[in-house]
């Protein structure tokens, strides 16, 4: 079977990842990746991939600062099967009818809104019902954490309702000359924030509320969460719940992961490709069952938790692998995602 | 009568505050503070305070550097009817028996343990059973918010169960050269957190359970409540138990308090000493009630919120105002304590 | 003599304390301040302060806040002699027909052009050049500075060559959650920096080449200069020079002032009004002199310390106070200006 | 030839880097690393490293931790033909004696002393003294940058008086949990900083002058240097001396490399190993050269700068490669050193 053929519009936090992870499977090819910046950002691009120009603006650009450009965007999705769009905040909800006129499907990302594609994607959770579709939403890091960790306390049986505090990093590094926070934290205006009615676009059962605000440092989110959970259980049954989801990994305080940038240097030293998690980090030893009440806390690395949710929702809107647990193997086992990261990689299979 | 004669052992971020409080006072006086610092803290101390020695190294330093230091500690306690022992976590325990000898009566402050004097403190819950004793602890600075908010809660007949999450301040700001977190945050390695079952020293029939953690800036901490009412309640009945408490102030997004910072800057506008904000600034506009839930939002100036509590511990240890509030009053009064700090200054009485 | 009526508009960072500071003058009155916010800013300026609406959509919005506006800002010009404007960068250039049609003096900031008003200001540099004159502009903060520091070896004879590297806050403390810069530095785009030139408004005889970067930090500023001195020098010859000079403090690493933060936490302790240091804080023991060079390093409080020039300026247009050692004098006394934070008061004569 | 077998003492910052780098090289093969530690670091260490026990403590705690102790460090020493020791400062001058009982030579880092070995190393400045030793001290991460960026001006006759700013990074993310600093800078306590005379312990004529201050921010050190020439020079005169120098890179504000993030996230975007910069980070538009003053701003990547010139060491002391640029050569191309990032790579023949 001939490659998916994969185009990314938004070479971005999100995008370029994306590019690399499409790079990374067996079953796709990347045509390229598009965006309208010209600096150092597109530049070192054009060192190792195919860029086109997301505008005539752009193509000039990149033209005037020595890249070397293939094409226009139109170009690209011509000859794309589906288009990744990871273009900031509301601005994909524009692209979309350049999409459909090239006759390509399309996956955008959490800052659209759910009504742009009408329906939103986490892959453990409905990637069945995104099969064939003509395009799908990844949702944001938070909303894709939250679910995959409720999903799997909820798949068990034992989740009832779940109340959340979530701290997100300020910026992201690329970024931290511009627009950061300093020395504060700022609460989001509202209670409760987004993230709860986000994760119900997937879950429409979840009874969810989530509180956040924005932390002074520019790398991953962390949740905390106080679970009323349906029954008396024990702390085994919390964890076995966890174990059996796909992308949750386990980190324990007792090996001196002690904090956010413990494990984002443990990342580093596992040679992961921009030190990236695609995992949602769980304090094993911070899961606390009291009764029918649990407690986790767990850390997500915004910068790239969705891009394995993003290349099983490339896969899902193909039709061509129409199992999630297929997809979902074939990606983990690609980019090297685990259950825990100090114990030697284990066979998948025993995934749910 | 004659003033209350207080002394104050330990001149840092809770002493120098004390101190300055205790001057403020109608009904004491300051008969010096002790430390072994001898730099620029006691030296600008000095040109302003009596200063004693708590140690003969200490003196011979501080005479060394020119400061005026007039005796040792045994000297200072000799002219004290209650010692306020704000010196680092875990010290003040072996003080214990120099103030015995020299017959003071006793002020702790957080960082000790409950057992330490059997009595702890926060005004507006248990100053009566105070009156007279010998010793008492005044909690900590999330403690006695704790003990503020929920206990107002409490009072109105209105509060659950309690689940927060505590994001601190990782260090203060004098000493955020030494010991600071850069660019992370950092999980306490337990859940529950301690401050839960401090409340209860307190308050011991409170349903709380708090998970905490070490967030990247230097001021103020910041609690996330979700709370189990005993009954469906309107969010008028919440604001109301609250404004019905003492030393609880609201703030509003809406007036642009939208961050930690924000707050702080309001208190220098308001000429406070050192920027101080003695109350728990609760945000009105992130007050949320769901049926018989409600979240909560506050913030916490760690470095001067249980210094209204010190003055009324000192009171009460004397005797001499055996009465909660007129004790309150006082003490809100003559530091400037308000209910919001947007509205001119109201009259006192309305207080509970 | 009736007092001088001085107006501000622009209540932010340097307008708020420059209020404080006309309050605090013997010889001046406060007419009020103007600006066109209408949050919390201004609600808190409101409990204290007369003020004034600068358009009237601004005037709308203050009242529907629950201000009492006592008129517009044509109203408040009506009623000065001085206005002081402390808008945003390039905002007062435009202001100025306003000014001039309601015949009041005006001291611009640095922010603006020396072109907008032909005249640069530093109190001990060039006091008598600005005497009756219908405005000038004070300098910047890092330029204040600047001129105060070498001008002060200047004056001595032993300024030749100075070199500079100046590390900047990122942004102010009040609006840190918004355009901070996280877990980086930020070069200036261009060497020299402007502050050199911008010096030599002032002081045109200067030899000086800045370069500037933006640290992660909120509050003050640092330089740290090579000076090639005119001739072989000793440390104390240094050190003389810059005790002559006014609004010059040392501080000491010995002294356990070691860090930006020690400093600041000295200034909360001083009493001071919102902690601030008016003086250039130079490292003492930092001092270093090797034959013909020199090296120093200090603290620029960038928040207050053109409070005093500021205060200065209005009192030279007016010509009222025709010695600029007379207004030093009256404006450092008013405030609690300092030679050295931890030695008692001096009386001031010793100034050149 | 059978390949230089090596071992690293000390798995921390520097330690990881060598011994990947170690791995990365045709001509050398990693024996092992050693540590104390037996917590993540380790752990993760073990999946593809074989690790040794420095004590006999750390032995029995990795074992109890699941670690495959392939022995002690003497077992790994009798294996070993070098030694790098990448323990914490101060700590390697103990090691000494246990080297030399086990016959290897030592590579020692910058925190050491000059005297430990009598020989301070830079690759391009002084590789041929260091040939056939029995060991030598590869200097710190600012003083390399130091040696590499002053010796290429001082190699093409152009570099007279050289006085610097080093803002220095104030801790390394892994550990920023600890120990770092918020919202200050902390000058170093003596000027000058040890920088200077430590870039004379390889280049011993240079006339330097260091000021050192650390800064809120956990990656990278900035220099801003200001140059006195032994000659009016060009712009262009300076660039080519640099552009002559290996393991100089040039970097631009004109393509959007604005900050230090915005080099570090360029660096994740290339795919380097831990985000690793090991070229010091010119910025091109900001060398500035007026008269015989040129003013130069650069970026020092401190947790990997000093990993190329502990190849170089190592293969030095064997004796295997005689010349400089051989290993210069084998260094770069296997790590993949740049001279720019944005352009293709460059046949290297072009050093000088």
């Amino acid at each position: 079977m001939h490659p998916i053929r994969v185009g990314v519009n938004g070479y971005g936090v999100i995008g370029k990842r994306v590019a690399d992870a499409v790079l990374a499977q067996p079953d796709m090819h990347l045509v390229g990746i598009a965006d309208i910046a010209a600096d150092w950002r597109i530049k070192s691009a054009a060192l190792r991939l195919p860029v086109f120009a997301a505008t005539d603006a752009a193509r000039q650009a990149m033209q005037d600062g020595g890249v070397h450009v293939r094409g226009s965007l139109e170009e690209m999705l011509a000859d794309c099967e589906v288009i990744v769009d990871t273009t900031p905040k509301h601005i994909a909800a524009g692209n979309i009818e350049r999409y459909r006129a090239a006759g390509v499907k399309v996956v955008l990302q959490g800052g659209e809104s759910h009504a742009t594609t009408g329906h939103s994607f986490v892959a453990q959770a409905n990637y069945a019902s995104a099969v064939g579709r003509d395009s799908t939403r990844v949702v944001s890091c938070n909303t894709t954490s939250i679910v995959r960790v409720l999903g799997a306390l909820d798949d068990a049986g034992l989740l009832g309702r779940a109340r959340g505090v979530l701290i997100r990093r300020a910026t992201d590094p690329w970024e931290s000359h511009l627009g950061g926070i300093m020395n504060t934290m700022v609460p989001e205006p509202t209670i409760p924030s987004h993230q709860g009615p986000d994760a119900q676009t997937v879950l429409p059962d979840l009874d969810v509320v989530t509180i956040a605000a924005k932390g002074a440092h520019t790398q991953t989110h962390t949740h905390f969460w106080t679970l009323q959970l349906t029954r008396q259980a024990s702390r085994e049954d919390v964890l076995a719940a966890l174990r059996a989801a796909p992308r949750i990994a386990f980190v324990r305080m007792s090996d001196g992961l002690v904090a956010l940038n413990s494990t984002i240097e443990l990342m580093r030293d596992l040679g992961r490709p921009r030190g990236d998690m695609w995992e949602v980090a769980v304090w094993e030893d911070l899961v606390t069952v009291t009764g029918d009440e649990a407690y986790l806390t767990y850390q997500v690395y915004n910068e790239a938790i969705v891009v394995p949710e993003t290349i099983d929702a490339i896969r899902a809107l193909t039709a061509r692998v129409p199992d999630a647990h297929a997809s979902i193997r074939l990606t983990d086992e690609s980019l090297g995602i685990r259950q825990d990261f100090l114990l030697p990689a284990q066979p998948h299979g025993h995934h749910g």
